[in-house]
């Protein structure tokens, strides 16, 4: 098993700094649901533990999504693109994907010369992180 | 118009390159097409000219998806994260995305501890770059 993860990260390009960008889509109705990024070791565990862990740029730590908020990620399928360097993640999304209590992070729309929102937060923030 | 796409522009969080990521998602099927970047100058042109431009890192220049290859992406509308660093653009692809002749670029798919392809080339890349 070990060995057949190495042999998936060996084909993931990751950059400089260690980082290949992913996307998660909710693997049933296509909706994309956020970006963040994967460290190696964040492709690791997600493939081993069944659950999407990515790398946070801002703590500088593996985010195993949902530890704090409970919004977790069940993957279904990683897939890798043409370059090797983005990778697609089809998940199954319990709750919110977005820190701001949105379904999905891509709640601003360019319409008619402004940006429109236009999702509204299904739970406040206050709500995700009370545990944290 | 231009004063509009400014604003537009000062909401997305360019990185030190000057560059965020876009998805591009068929906006009809959900399919996830491609990922490519995009400068401050490339999402103006997007904007203004309702067709996908990205930049290109490997050439270092503006890269209006198409211009070759002929498969071209009508935009539908440009949607923003909530950290404003991440682009999605909904289009309309015009033939096939990937440089490969896959209708998409996430082709690979890891599968029983291996990589899969999951998707054929409809075109060859010959085809697809011979005005180039």
């Amino acid at each position: 098993m070990s060995d057949a993860i190495d042999a998936a990260l060996d084909a993931i390009k990751f950059d400089t700094d260690g980082l290949v960008p992913a996307i998660a889509q909710q693997h049933d109705t296509g909706e994309v649901l956020m970006v963040a990024w994967m460290s190696r070791e964040s492709v690791r565990i997600t493939l081993m533990e069944g659950r999407v862990c990515y790398w946070s740029r801002s703590r500088q730590a593996l985010w195993r999504k949902g530890d704090i908020s409970g919004q977790t990620q069940v993957l279904k399928e990683l897939r890798l693109d043409c370059d090797g360097d983005t990778v697609l993640l089809l998940v199954d999304q319990h709750g919110v994907a977005c820190h701001t209590g949105r379904r999905n992070c891509f709640f601003r729309a360019w319409r008619g010369d402004q940006w429109v929102e236009i999702a509204q937060p299904l739970v406040s923030p206050q709500e995700l992180y009370k545990a944290g």
